[in-house]
């Protein structure tokens, strides 16, 4: 279409990554730019500058848990929304230069979260290798076809673009790893409800005042929604001091949701909404007897009623 | 004025009862009819149907508890409205024709709320009398005016208008009570906020929800509302099915109030609104942090700009 | 026996009431004395002071709600216990003497209860007759054989004692009315589980405490425990001051209700416990995962071992 | 003394680590053998295997959150126990060989941690300088000693050890950063109450069993017990699965601790007991009425006594 500049994606890169990967499962990615950051920081900042429109950035993974540095850009500065999630199933394998063996690897590169899921694999398949971090395991990937590593632990589709030999295949201690990635954009309208949704969002509690943490989970529970995931992240203040990041089913147009988020904006020091978007995990939504929108809209008919006094 | 037929109030009666001097206290009873009724059904009923504007009947007494016939005709049949309390001091003396002895009276009779509330006085000052039950304490005094019995228990005002002497003041075993009664009129809008009013209200529990009755304490706990009064009572349908009466500080007009009986409509099987009404103890409204009405007003703001993607 | 005398019962008499009826289906009142008590007070007084060995008096009914004097005697003077409750199917008939039609009767006498429970057949079917209140059901029955009123609203047990003629049968507005007797005696050992058992308590909570109901009803609800009634009565210090009777599934000796007792014990001003004895409604006790004896023993164990540091 | 081995301790290495810093302040390290490991795992393992005595590792850090190895290490495999926690202000500063100039920096190395404390004074004092990670700040350090990089973001004392010139001091871009470490050993009994402790667990909620968080949260509420951490991690399992680290004030051999211990064990799916230890913020403790040891005492004595009869 002349005229009209491609949607610019950012992603954790470089070329090859799982992020880049999980981008590619984004219909809109197709027919956009995508450009490689150096890390979650530039990635996401491209987007608060304008400089792209959208970034994917790892969120949590099924074995090394949840990934700081974007939970800090979510929490903190300038406001960011999640439009999306991907989920990724991560399978890593050792690659190397055509014609090494297993035996004779004297480094192994890799990124540090990939050396944690396969470092029992790699004691008893390569005893003699040392282990040197890199930036990402697409990384590892690039290093090892210049030259400065002997082998890299990383996703197929690096060792494909790099042209890598194989030396083992799924080598994770636990199979089935999974990388949950979030596209983010700046601020805007939430998507359109699906019927099965997430809300994000990160709660910093007021500190005096105690049982906090309880209170606001029950705003959660008295209506009927289910969290999914709730993650604490210091607050960088002092030692002590931490905000939770909360993920619960339903979407901001859902009266329940609404009305939990007011209760949260009611009784915490302050909360940021981090987006409403369609669950990637094909879990069914549950909604609860007494917490469908067609009861909130009753309920509150009947109290305006009440209150006008037109009928009990 | 010509043409506009006087106010009409109903009361437990005869006259000379503490619900007639209750009544007495309030302000647009002085220029209205009084009309005493047999008991509190026909009180309430002459509201229903339209004989009566309202009805002044006891709800509650600080030693003798609630009073069901009262409960009953808020919670079954016509929906009726509660529009003020008030609380009065109930003072109970012995009184009898001029010329008797304490030492000569064979019955007294009274109210079995008031015989309940005197029974250790009359052992131990007319042990030798029989009590005889009366449906209200000035009906004592009538049957004693007219020679039924040697005595009543009664208020004093009965005993000045059937113009009794007096043998006993003061007379209750634990000084001190007070009844509240309730002025019921037909459904309406509620009076206008005071700033420290109640609401009160039947909540009939869906029995196949465990732990219903803390999900419904909830209700109010989770919006700062504290809860004055909770009173159960048969559904009448069979044994071991209740029907709870509470009374919450606060106004339906208030948002946290609106806010809590929405939530008991959508959790409860029923809920019958019974009216906000000023408060008549004297004890300050205590509004929590967090639940004012201008709380809930900039929360409600702040979710529906997060709707609309305009701020974050 | 020779020298053994018998055990003595006390009961809201006089006999032909329906607490004869209940006490009749307890085994150990067939080789009893049977003694009738002017008025619950009378009943529950008498076990006190040893001259009767346990008291049977009504707790409650499925359609007139609690019996405000008996819960008064279990919560204030000298501590008493329940050891059995009996629930009675409560039937009303009409009696008179023999020969009297139903649109001649000028006076009817019952006690109020029954009057509640009847009234609206008594309008449609004789609605000529005034109402005379009567202590007890078979007082009235009494009255009625002695000539001083024309028919009672009482059991057929009574009516059949003084021989009255039936002019209605089951004539109660709201058919299958049931009422709790509970058999009172002096504190002991409670009876031996059985399985299916219910735990009467009465909490007086701490006034300074803000939700204290709430934390009350929460001692249960974290143990598992089923609430089968709540009942607040008026402490009698003043307005606004109530005291709970709770009655939850379960005996004292299930580790589950000691250690909510103990909650209770440590939260509330003060707690009175009424005693354990087998349920009579034939609901099957339900004890929710995790809440049986053998967990609360596996975790006490298990806490111990990690306090002595034997293992992990 | 002859014959007997010096207690062994392990810590986050190499020499000049924060966490060598940390254990100095243990007073049983100034006699023992202390011995530097290459991560956590390395650590830990020692300690499991008799290696080691005991093992210093970072738990948490204020700016940067959980260290999950750490978290991992205690949550999974053969169990271990805390038995001390240090709490030590991380210092950054940023070091090179004698002679160079902070302009002329090309490359500067150090643990991530440490990079995303300093990374904004990097930018504005050094922004030609390219980042490279190692395995510990200490690393970073011997890396400039050998002239592998040109600069080093370490610790002062690690500085000092390796010579090393300072070109910038406190560099944090939040000050007063605090690092909590803990010392682990293998289990054994817990170190004696000091009347404010911490203890620390591992919960794994049941997941099907809705509202489980809650419940956990509950059992600490309920006996007045102060969470003052909560963190979660993944399971491993899959995604959406985590267990619960929590640390709450009190010790296991208090009462309320142990019962809310003893309450977790019976509703989670497992609970691992990490460890009591003396708290090191110097947080005064707070004991709310009623759950102090002597109420638990004597609420326990009171049950005991209703289960005998002995007394009401």
């Amino acid at each position: 279409m002349p005229g009209v500049p491609p949607t610019r994606f950012t992603y954790l890169g470089p070329a090859g990554t799982f992020a880049e990967q999980a981008l590619r499962t984004v219909p809109a990615a197709s027919r956009a730019e995508l450009i490689p950051a150096v890390d979650v920081v530039e990635a996401v900042q491209a987007v608060r500058t304008g400089d792209a429109d959208a970034a994917l950035v790892p969120l949590e993974n099924s074995v090394e848990g949840a990934v700081g540095a974007t939970l800090d850009e979510l929490a903190l500065g300038e406001p960011l929304m999640i439009t999306r999630e991907v989920l990724l199933a991560v399978t890593f394998g050792l690659y190397t230069r055509p014609g090494a063996e297993l035996s004779e690897l004297a480094i192994v590169a890799t990124h540090p979260h990939a050396e944690a899921q396969c470092r029992e694999w790699l004691r008893a398949n390569a005893p003699q290798a040392r282990y040197v971090r890199t930036a990402s395991t697409a990384d590892a990937a690039v290093g090892v076809a210049r030259g400065e590593y002997d082998a890299a632990i990383c996703a197929p589709v690096a060792a494909e673009q790099y042209r890598l030999a194989e030396l083992g295949k799924d080598i994770a201690d636990t199979p089935g790893a999974v990388t949950r990635f979030v596209l983010v954009s700046r601020p805007g309208p939430p998507s359109a409800p699906t019927g099965d949704d997430l809300t994000s969002l990160v709660a910093f509690i007021a500190h005096d005042r105690t049982g906090a943490l309880l209170e606001v989970l029950t705003e959660f529970a008295v209506r009927g929604i289910n969290l999914t995931r709730i993650e604490s992240r210091p607050t960088k203040e002092r030692l002590g001091r931490y905000c939770f990041f909360l993920d619960c089913s339903g979407h901001i147009a859902d009266s329940r949701v609404g009305e939990a988020l007011m209760g949260l904006r009611r009784i915490c020091a302050d909360v940021r909404f981090l987006g409403s978007y369609p669950r990637a995990d094909g879990v069914a939504a549950d909604v609860r007897p007494g917490t469908a929108d067609a009861d909130f809209a009753g309920a509150r008919e009947w109290v305006q009623r009440l209150r006008e006094g037109r009928a009990h």
